[in-house]
């Protein structure tokens, strides 16, 4: 278990210039994206940053949900810059494109496929040392503060892969309660199903002794074990606060106690998730939002289609733990009864359709879209969705169950219609 | 919130030469004290070791319940060594040795009153760099593994003091259940009691918001930062090890399920109060372990007096709580719930003396000696008593409900019988 740093507070951020004094930073590289560089998170770091004399430059050129050439674009800006620290203040979007940057910056002669996932990239260990890099969210749901992950869209391949090491893990997150007050609706309903599914998927993947290959030296273990003893703690946690927090953060922008402990619950499953790792709800994400048509969706101020990633994950969540159930399934009883099945005269068998039920009910109160089919895909899409999970080992094998690409087909059919 | 990372596992500990290697170790310190040195934990150590050719020397020389003179014989040993890593293979003395020989080692200059806590030392910050350490727990209590203290006795002052910062916490965990199986009785049972404490002052200590000085510059934090929303997860969580399976642990050696989830309950124990701090328990212990007259407690191979640190602390547990109640009587009722007490009918104000009760019956299951008065402290002891836990700030400020030289009094006093 490698945990990050978080600092929770409101108005913590309004420190972030004396934690770069303390760092001794004397080039500070502040990413952000277009919406958010002229709102409140943003002054706030950059109050701070003048209060305590930071040179600073500013990227605020990140895209929401970025793909390989918005990360190049970020790293040609960081290998320029020669920063000695980052600040990221944003969504995952944001946190992931920072990390990228951080990562390539103190690696200038690696090529961009040096790091990405196998089998599509070459995924290399990072042994290069990179810059402090502090993370200071604004959504509830990524966790990104807290984990060596960084997501993007190949846009060749059309599908969502990823960066994942120790190495770019945030030094320090900034958990600031003050900044989801001006979160729109749906945002905070995507991301709150990201933190959802965080919890659920780590807590039912694979255990962490059942894993294979099972390097024999530590360093070469990957960032994500499969479930373990301190993972579930945390997905456990975060998950009970999913219940009891995430409709009143989305009803009600004012009710502050909600947002903020969405807020906790988010870096919460990240480190939960980003210890044990994520299984198929993720792994069926990618290609999902790789091959959007024309879905906008409401509350996202940008000029490309686009499936939040907290969508694309939920979607076929009802799916998915109906067939993992087979494996753990008192870990998926369990999970339906916090959040909030009568579990008393249920049996075990059941499982897996109780908390399939228990999703697809919470969705519908929530006013998600009606599946698949309701975001623009049809049965025609299902081999280009299929083809774009297999890829995506690094997750679907820490799946409980095992999956055949006719199984990954029938998860998608299943996911097409909800209610 | 700074987390150490663990590793947890049967049989871990074999990995431990690979790990020194990937830290590119040529010469470790391996501490330990003289029982362990022929046991099997130090014997896994030394194994792995050999089998991946790392050159160490050992010290073996470790005082359980160490001592400023202990710790000044470590710390020679290790300047003299001029080791690039350590290991330690104990319990909390070993663990806590070591920490202060690392840090002394790599500031050769300083003098040893510099780092221990104020107002006994000079509590200055760590500003030097110090080697790595890897600790193997070797008792389930003390969870040093995560923390960044170590304490000792101060013979002069009569009293136990520590040193206390984030720069001494041990660079990897290696919780190793393997290393349970031969732990005592007795041994079990009062480092239970350590983790049943660490989680009940640390759940119910005054809250991170209300702590004060709350000093402006996150560098000059303490690390002991009052109750937050991370650390009561881990207190909650241990707490809830601790009532299913401490009694079972203690009865029964060959309870593997039970010593291993005893082993990682102090761990997460250690996280919770290694950031949250402890509170009065721990404040008036330490007069309780400086001033042992003739206690020789079973199944410790001492050649000298000693009460057990988790003994020391647990006598005044049921005084403490029924103290300190006023504060937050709803935490302190929940944690009698969870350690068994039934509470469908409880008022809200009697949650201290709930939580006494439960403390009490809980202590005398388990054949605890009944209060100070067994262990050899009479009513003119009070005074001394008293004395020694005024020094005791650090922890003693984090009591929820602040108390006077007579508040400390009437609690020894109420310690003196149990039953």
């Amino acid at each position: 278990m490698a945990i990050s740093n978080i600092r929770y507070g409101e108005g913590v951020t309004k420190e972030i210039g004396m934690d770069l004094q303390n760092l001794g930073a004397r080039r500070v590289c502040l990413m952000t994206d277009k919406n958010l560089s002229k709102l409140p998170p943003v002054n706030a770091v950059l109050n701070s940053l003048a209060k305590y004399g930071i040179n600073f430059q500013i990227y605020d050129n990140v895209r929401v949900e970025p793909t390989d050439q918005s990360f190049l674009d970020a790293i040609r800006f960081a290998r320029k810059g020669e920063f000695d620290a980052y600040v990221a203040v944003g969504g995952g979007s944001v946190i992931d494109t920072c990390k990228a940057a951080n990562l390539y910056a103190a690696s200038p002669a690696s090529e961009f496929l040096d790091y990405v996932n196998a089998p599509i990239g070459k995924g290399k260990p990072v042994t290069v040392p990179l810059k402090p890099l502090i993370a200071v969210p604004t959504t509830s749901g990524t966790g990104s503060e807290t984990t060596g992950v960084a997501i993007f869209d190949f846009k060749e391949l059309k599908v969502k892969t990823g960066i994942a090491s120790r190495a770019i893990k945030p030094t320090l997150g900034i958990i600031d309660p003050l900044h989801t007050l001006s979160m729109p609706e749906r945002i905070v309903a995507n991301s709150g199903f990201d933190v959802l599914c965080h919890a659920l998927e780590s807590y039912t993947a694979l255990p962490y002794n059942m894993r294979s290959p099972c390097p024999s030296n530590p360093i070469n273990r990957p960032a994500y074990q499969g479930s373990n003893p301190v993972s579930d703690v945390w997905a456990l946690h975060a998950l009970r606060i999913v219940a009891k927090y995430l409709k009143r953060a989305i009803r009600n922008p004012e009710d502050r106690e909600a947002r903020a402990n969405m807020h906790l619950a988010s870096a919460f499953a990240g480190i939960g998730f980003g210890n044990a790792g994520v299984h198929l709800c993720h792994g069926m994400s990618y290609p999902i939002s790789g091959l959007v048509k024309t879905y906008k969706p409401k509350d996202y101020n940008v000029d490309h289609s686009l499936v939040p990633h907290g969508l694309s994950v939920v979607l076929t969540s009802p799916a998915v733990f109906a067939f993992t159930a087979q494996i753990h399934p008192e870990r998926h009883l369990e999970a339906a009864e916090i959040l909030g099945a009568d579990i008393r005269t249920a049996r075990i068998k059941d499982a897996g359709f109780i908390l399939a039920d228990t999703l697809r009910k919470f969705l519908f109160d929530l006013n998600v879209d009606d599946g698949l089919a309701a975001i623009g895909y049809s049965k025609a899409d299902i081999p280009a969705l299929v083809k774009g999970t297999l890829p995506q080992e690094r997750v679907t094998k820490l799946s409980p169950r095992p999956q055949t690409e006719e199984d990954l087909s029938a998860l998608f059919e299943a996911s097409m219609k909800l209610y």
